[in-house]
């Protein structure tokens, strides 16, 4: 079997090379990628994943295609008002039965408008449009202000479709029965096929995504989710955890794969070669790790100054539950000693134009370390891996920044220095506000491992509309997380600019200091002063402190950094209240 | 030998206890010290200890009391301005010998003033007096604007005896010659007598502490050194390194020592008792580790609002080379396995007025990683530990609230649950700023163990006079240092309010992240703007970042908690420029 696999990775680098040479120039991807993350655009958005939602759904609703030619003449007033339908025509459905096969069918008294017309209405000032289904709605007016409308306006310009899907408790018959009242159009059949693809592209492989993951860059695919989303399950599903590509994504099958582990430096076994079978037959070790990007919330600090980077939300993040064997059960079986000048290098599938795999690596220490919990993992909430998150192996290093959990490993080396790759020593590094392109020196700045304390406010969002309640209070909700196995300790919340400070209650495994890899959800009640609900307005602040008290910065101006990465400055998020 | 030392912790406590009750009501110390600690003077002092530092300077002098009576009518402004001596009555004896023994001499010419009414001066409002041997000086006008001058500033009030000791350097001719031009009187003899002890109290077994040590509290006895001297040597010097006793240091010799080791709960050999000897006899690991107290720097963080606690400068924290036995060892030896739920629970030879020892505990995770580096301490820079710091063996958990760092160690027990101390359970614990006195449920906070990443400016001083260099920088050195054995990887400086940063020049050991137990002493120069230099005033603001990037928040009012602990905000001081 040895044989057989014996030059697999060397195969994967002839075969990506040839595809990178039939549609690029040779020169460095990282350095394309970073003149891509120059070009930054805030805001732009891009639709084919949303598109693809929008043809999954259409094609769930094929069975019912027998009313795709529907005549429906409503007026939108009957069906705000009306609670009992009137308008069903097909009387062996119920109520609700068809109020859910309205997004399905095409309104022949409304215009068609394509899916790029539909994306240019997405604020309040262009109108909010969303398409479920076929259908095009125009919500400016609902959206600000009913239930279910902040859900709503994550999808503004694009598909709700995969919203409801998650949400389903907005998918009622009255906000069914609202929406139809609010269409406006339908979407071409046409645009809702899928993308077409390059062939003989390295990009030609990708996946398809899921249509929540609102994408920061295509190629290299990178997308996060609404943050709302986050904020809402404790592990988040696959489907639209965020994804983190530095190059495109390789083709790997588990019959071929094989992970190549080399002892360069130190003592053991100079040479190991592991097929997935071998990995899957060691003890299976499981433990809950957020990963997060070094650059997640760098949005927020490019408001300072510009840095250079992808334009990350807070949603750069996602918390899942790993399974695979434990690499210090690997690097024992080789002999692997203690050593505290020895790195664990990780070499990815994934390679760059001149053949390079992306690459990083971590402290022998940490690799060693049983309650480091490093893993070969092959399932991320019970599920084999998706391409898009290392399908077949990746490393998970939980508490450490998300670049150093090499994705499709093929190679790993004990080497008396870390991994010499772009991302090791020319990204993923801190640096003092003050340093700028011209007297930045990567070789002087530690490389980030463990990531500093954080927090976000998922929900309400920014500029939401929310409702305060009887008791003149608002419930906002969001993650915190540390690196290094600290656990959250405390997250304060505050909604009168720190004069007061409301303690969250916490959602978090009862793990202990040091091996508390997971984040911690928090759900807080803020009270709303008379001020603030006669101007309508409120700033909320959120700071986490972790297990080693380390506490969040309090703004971004003093912790700027070129690159943008380790922005975990107070979460601040204004919203208007109802 | 083991039936010998049997009872020695029971002997401790009635040997303890009969002193108390000797002296005191039997209520519990721990709420006598926060009555003391609510009792907050600041600014007080306390000369006991530096009159003993001058009696001893006095007695050095002795060799020379054929000086004693003698007269030297000299005037101020002949001293001061002649740097040929023309006073030295004795011709056997060069320049500045002569001038080295006119502070140890008695002027007929000038009154006698008591330490009490020389301590009444030490502001510049006051008048700013010292005193060195039998002299008293007003240097009023000298402190502030010459060299050596900031040094005097440290002694204001009381005797520069014992920092002249340390800064050998400012103890020169000129300067001499400068002082005694300042002299205004004499101290009486009868003052410099060693402080008289109490008998038959806890207190009366007290070791003489170093005049360099500024009491917080006097019983139990807390003291830190001025920070001026931090920055001076990277290891701290045991005869200054600041000093947190929670209750009357116990007096235990090495040939009685006996600790007590207990597994209540998990595997391992029930109990064992290891004799001093049997403790040195086991192998000896070294680790350098900078101690902190949890409430190092409260004195800031009360300027927000009081808080309850002894009031520390920046100086209760220093650096030293520990050694003895690793804990791992010993519990290995027991045969302890790792268990993520349980803890180790140290207990001193201080006791309370109800015979209960200072106790604290650190979760065995910590005790048994050999990383974790803690130590059964026996040296302290390769001296024996004094009796202040734990003689004849404390435990040194690198990294952790100096308040885990257990003194006169003669219990550790391996249980299922924390200690159940005062101060393990009601104290050293972070909580939001708006929880008061009313609110606070200690039970509901985590205990402190690994401190937050902190800096300070040791040099220049408040208000110190400062003079610009030629390029226009003054140069600043202070110290940084973080818990959890993470490496401070930078230290910023900014001389105009954050919009420049400067970049400290680190003087630390090589060592790898998570085991970078000591501080890192930092350099910077700062660049003194046009502006700064007419107004003559400048302030200087410090933050570190450690190897998980977590940076220090930038003030202390949304950090505030009602103990005062964890004071890690920006180090800001104000100086003069000259």
């Amino acid at each position: 079997m040895r044989l057989r696999l014996l030059s697999q990775a060397n195969r994967l680098r002839l075969l990506q090379r040839q595809r990178w040479l039939a549609t690029t120039s040779s020169t460095n991807l990282a350095q394309q990628q970073q003149q891509g993350e120059r070009n930054e655009s805030r805001g732009k958005r891009d639709y084919n994943g949303l598109v693809y939602g929008a043809a999954t759904l259409a094609g769930i609703g094929a069975g019912f295609l027998l009313f795709n030619e529907l005549d429906k003449p409503r007026s939108s007033n009957n069906i705000i008002t009306t609670s009992t339908a009137t308008v069903a025509p097909v009387p062996a459905l119920d109520e609700e039965a068809t109020a859910r096969l309205w997004h399905t069918t095409k309104r022949n008294d409304l215009p068609v408008y394509s899916v790029d017309e539909v994306s240019k209405h997405n604020t309040a000032e262009t109108g909010i449009w969303i398409t479920y289904g076929l259908g095009v709605y125009d919500v400016s007016e609902f959206a600000p202000n009913h239930p279910g409308g902040d859900k709503i306006m994550m999808a503004a310009g694009s598909a709700i479709d995969p919203f409801w899907a998650i949400f389903q408790q907005h998918n009622t018959l009255e906000v069914l029965q609202l929406l139809e009242g609010f269409r406006i159009g339908n979407l071409p059949q046409l645009e809702a096929a899928p993308v077409e693809v390059e062939h003989d592209s390295p990009w030609s492989q990708e996946p398809k995504r899921h249509a929540l993951l609102k994408p920061t860059s295509e190629r290299p695919f990178n997308a996060e989710p609404p943050i709302a989303m986050l904020s809402e399950k404790f592990l988040t599903p696959n489907e639209y955890f965020y994804v983190r590509n530095h190059l495109p994504v390789p083709t790997l099958q588990p019959e071929d794969y094989e992970l190549e582990l080399e002892v360069e430096a130190g003592e053991g076994q100079k040479k190991l070669k592991l097929s997935f079978a071998e990995i899957k037959a060691l003890p299976k070790h499981s433990v809950t790790a957020a990963i997060m990007c070094g650059g997640n919330r760098r949005s927020e600090m490019t408001k300072v100054k510009p840095v250079k980077g992808l334009s990350w939300g807070a949603g750069a993040v996602g918390n899942a539950k790993w399974s695979g064997a434990r690499l210090c059960d690997v690097l024992r079986q080789l002999g692997v000693q203690p050593h505290e000048q020895l790195h664990v290098i990780f070499e990815g599938a994934d390679l760059d134009p001149t053949s390079h795999p992306y690459g990083a690596s971590i402290p022998l220490s940490k690799a060693l370390d049983p309650r480091g919990d490093v893993l070969l993992a092959y399932e991320m909430n019970d599920q084999p891996l998706s391409r898009d998150h290392g399908f077949p192996i990746r490393v998970i290093v939980p508490g450490t920044v998300g670049a150093r959990n090499v994705k499709w490993l093929t190679r790993i080396i004990v080497a008396d220095h870390e991994s010499d790759s772009h991302w090791q020593q020319n990204d993923y590094k801190g640096f003092s506000p003050s340093t700028d392109w011209d007297t930045v020196d990567f070789s002087k700045s530690l490389a980030i491992q463990s990531m500093p304390v954080t927090s976000a406010i998922c929900s309400p969002m920014p500029e939401e509309h929310v409702k305060v309640d009887g008791d003149g209070f608002i419930t906002a909700r969001g993650y915190a997380w540390s690196g290094g196995g600290r656990r959250i300790v405390r997250v304060d919340l505050t909604s009168d600019g720190g004069k007061t400070w409301h303690v969250a209650e916490l959602e978090q495994e009862d793990l202990p200091d040091g091996r508390h890899y997971g984040w911690s959800l928090w759900t807080a009640r803020l009270p709303i002063s008379a001020e603030q609900r006669q101007t309508q307005s409120v700033e909320l602040w959120a700071k986490a402190v972790d297990s080693a008290y380390n506490v969040q910065p309090e703004a971004f101006e003093h912790i700027w950094n070129l690159r943008g990465v380790l922005a975990n400055a107070y979460h601040k998020v204004k919203v208007k209240l109802v």
